[in-house]
């Protein structure tokens, strides 16, 4: 028998839940115990009911698992969440009252006050919050998220900035791959030959996120960042790989040498702590003027490494760089699964 | 016979010298009547030297026509030139020091201090620069610019707010598209899937363009409009019709009611004077939430009219919106055309 | 008032819908009268239900008219049908009994040996079929149909040379673009840099489309044409045209010249009527090495010319050569209207 | 010191040539030690001569070697030949002749009558053709070839039937991906939202080569395996994988389930010597309805395994099915390389 940790995954068949899969199948401390999705493919084995997306092959165990009812009775106490945000804000509390770990990567709970929005290279601590939920102390059960795509692979790149030199302003417009819509998602007679500048809510998550990542703890709450944050989104016709033009103004002046000394030197609780899923590098300064791109520099890390590139001198804010980082792992499944990694290091998951 | 002005295309063969072609076909004012291309096109018959990248097909006595040596004997006394930089820097020159018009493309000459880069709705007045020439003393002749396709829509775009509200800050990135490139200019493996962050010089010709172009004639020189402008180039797999998500800050506030009808009632000159290329309307703002696109949009206008949209409140400066605008129509070949078309409305081609 | 013929669309919302209103936006017999689609879209403004994905504009008065349900009554003699198959099963019928000329795009009569299937340069004299239907002698009404759009490009390509040199055997393997799975239809992530080599019931349908329609009308009914048929169907990443590579064999033996020219010099009663949607030339014989391609030769004829090229010897059948049609134009909507202006000259149309 | 066999690359710079830096990174038994290119490269480090276009990054120790000149002298022993066919036809004789073991994916040599055309799991016997050769003969030195991109995956489908039910007619046609013509290859203008129907002698190769692979050693010579082949080449907006739609004719009728057993239990010398390369399966045959798909499945068996799909019945010959196989890994390098793993198992390479 198994001493690995059991895991349900509440939205199993969308895109990210097969990432969760995916990032599952040789992990050393989770395995995948239980998969719930819509009422459709309840009761259905899980390689009839998932349309798989993925170049790896679905993990034989998990292809011949059928799909449970997404409801907390029968699931184990951890559970990874990839579901949408309005069904995500209906089952999520369920799953945390029942006294489960609910790691989500959903909207639904992110900007709630007493609801952390980690990523543990930047805000690990920020995991205390959860000592303030109601459902901690009733029920021993919690919920913990994970950004946006479109906000994780910025806010690595600002983090080690905004510790060395306090962020004054950013602005950055994204170039987002359509397997950050799930499947079937975009349609292909939107967005062949096409660039659609609109994502649904998209701005607003990255602007509000991205502040209450790089904010304080200060007792029961987190006190946003303060620095003046204006997102602009946009769909491309990439598969995988979230491309962002960044200009950030800076309160304490630094050098380029001093910047990308800053990105390649950072490291934090997740390498120290040799968490499973953590890069070695979070994020890595390419010096090839014309990278990164996502067809070649998405699988950085395993698709956990942000690259940032292009540094240069702005003539409004002070600089301008590109980043991209790997919208479905590490900005989503693998955010999540870091996540739990950070929890069962810190204790909270028995 | 034809009561034409006869026309002479540098640079015939190339993505932009077809859309010369194209755009000249049922020209009332001008015809094709000479056509130069590199050394290994010379002597050969057009329709075999050339490799049409355009849905129409090639005029039929183009086709015929015989690609001559690229030197002022021989040719027209109209010169559209769509030529490398390079190339241009040397025989744009020659032409107009041989008596020609020289109604330019390429990048060669825009900053030159005494000659005009005119997009003939927003500082048509520049074009008086030419009586500053040498060559026009000498010879007649005299050369006369457009800008970088990737700064003419978002000049068209700002020029309306400029004098309505003064522009103090611009920030713009571009997802543009392939054809900019010239053929075969991206190769296929670059771009598939992917989005490259760079396009050499793109960024300072938009930036130094971009001040030129809403400058202001003063004397016998443009002082550059002295608002601060920071621009980031990205090349996405888009056939035609460049995309930028833009932010401003203005110096006399406006709502976005003020400004969508800036951007609506914007015309000039050529509307005015009924210029054949002329577009109806120069910039037209789309209302839904998701537009413009090039897949949808680029062709609005016959490829002359700059479309805008989303226009919204920017946390750091005032407004975001999104511009679009075809890179090889109203970007270049016919951004060429309409200046000749000014140019003779003027008086200047005899 | 108008003195045009009043047309009612089932199924406006969708792709052919919207063709076919693009269509009969300036035609010069019918008019759009009367727009149905799915309960979703009833009771709305056409411009809000239908989500548009052309790149001309809505007509200004279609845009504003609001979808009826779809039901005969207040619907207008003549309807164009554009609905899914198993929608239009149900549906058509009803139309038709109810006294309505359906002229239709699905497959759900295709194959019914008393409706028509016709392609007007090909089979119109099967059009006779529609006095033996019931609805016709019971209420005036009768169906007709055209084919699937990977067969109609493929016949209009055979019929010169099965009437020329009559087929013995036919091989053809298709790559299809994603229009025609209508919208949202091919999700981007199944298709950016793919190709899907399957398209659910295509390859019969094709196979048994192509017989009826080069079959011979046999008092009430139709004897397929005897040839050996094989069809392969693939889907790429291409937005319209579905280009065919095809392998035949000849009983008459045939030289390349009097193959080119039986497809160039092609014509039928469309041509001769001069029907307003019929196109100069039905067949064009394309002598470039490397053409048709869909990006370039696919809107030939306003999208109704099937072009041809490559014409070569095959080691195993006679000949091998490609086709190119365009698939919601010739191929779906431009079709239906082309059977209708058939009827309308050929007095079916009251 | 290693004890590796030192290996040349010619042609390193391109894209099979850094295919063949990759598969060697980790290789057990080769080792790069030498690499040439175009004169443009020579005297340059490797990482500045090349355009790297993979996921991988350039091995480190390669990336700082210098680009030496392509003549033999100087040169290890065995040399891996990934060479436009006309420089090939000329340099590779020269290095057979300086007494190098010259394996080659050009097609410059490919058909001459002493040169074998191998695939490992297919002909591996006609490997002994070398004994015939003037090079081995004076210098020790000879030349191995490997076939076309387009013809390998289809030879490695055919050859199990070919053994079982002896193939009576072939017919072929591609959807070939960007990567087989090279870098930079195909225009991103020539092929985005497009199919290009011709590749410049593709289907002659494709046909010549099937023929010679699944041939008879006869002596000296191989007899071509005497069935009809006809191919029908198209290049589609994929990255890597060339997929075909097969036909054929067996002359032992077979069942669909005999013909998949075939494909399934097919393995040969190299899986039976367990060479490095040699794919665990050379042929999967997957059942699912619309696989193999190139973006799925392309990388399977680490891009030497050619996957087989959809097999049906054929109203003119007997079955159809699709066939994929990666074109720059199984179709090229890997195919190269398992051919020299081959070799060196059989006592060629000393």
């Amino acid at each position: 028998m198994s001493s690995k940790l059991p895991i349900g995954i509440l939205g199993a068949t969308g895109i990210v839940g097969q990432r969760f899969i995916q990032a599952l199948e040789h992990h050393p401390w989770f395995e995948v115990a239980w998969l719930a999705a819509s009422d459709r493919s309840e009761g259905r084995p899980y390689a009839e009911a998932a349309r798989w997306r993925l170049k790896t092959a679905i993990p034989k165990d998990v292809a011949r698992m059928t799909v449970a009812p997404a409801t907390p009775k029968g699931a184990p106490k951890i559970i990874f969440a990839a579901l949408d945000a309005s069904i995500a804000r209906e089952l999520e509390p369920q799953f945390a009252n029942a006294g489960c770990a609910v790691v989500s990567n959903s909207s639904a709970l992110r900007m709630q006050a007493d609801v952390p929005l980690v990523i543990p290279e930047v805000n690990g601590d920020h995991i205390k919050l959860i000592d303030t939920q109601a459902w901690r102390r009733n029920s021993g059960g919690f919920a913990v998220t994970n950004p946006n795509c479109s906000a994780i692979g910025l806010v690595l790149a600002l983090a080690p900035l905004h510790r060395a030199f306090t962020l004054e302003t950013v602005m950055a417009v994204t170039m987002q791959a359509v397997s950050g819509a799930g499947y079937p998602g975009v349609p292909s007679l939107d967005i062949l030959g096409n660039v659609i500048p609109y994502i649904a809510n998209e701005e607003e998550k990255m602007e509000e996120e991205t502040q209450k990542l790089l904010g304080t703890l200060s007792g029961s709450h987190i006190d946003p960042a303060p620095f003046a944050m204006s997102a602009q989104c946009n769909r491309v016709a990439v598969e995988d790989g979230h491309t962002e033009s960044v200009a950030i103004r800076l309160k304490k002046k630094a050098s380029a040498e001093e910047i990308i000394a800053a990105w390649n030197r950072f490291h934090a609780e997740p390498q120290q702590l040799r968490l499973p899923s953590a890069p070695e590098q979070p994020v890595v300064y390419m010096t090839a003027p014309d990278r990164p791109q996502p067809r070649f520099d998405v699988d950085l890390g395993a698709g956990m490494t942000t690259s940032v590139g292009r540094l240069r001198k702005c003539n409004v804010l002070d600089w301008k760089f590109t980043v991209l980082s790997h919208n479905t792992i590490r900005g989503a499944a693998g955010a999540a699964l870091l996540n739990a990694e950070l929890l069962k290091a810190k204790g909270y998951l028995g």
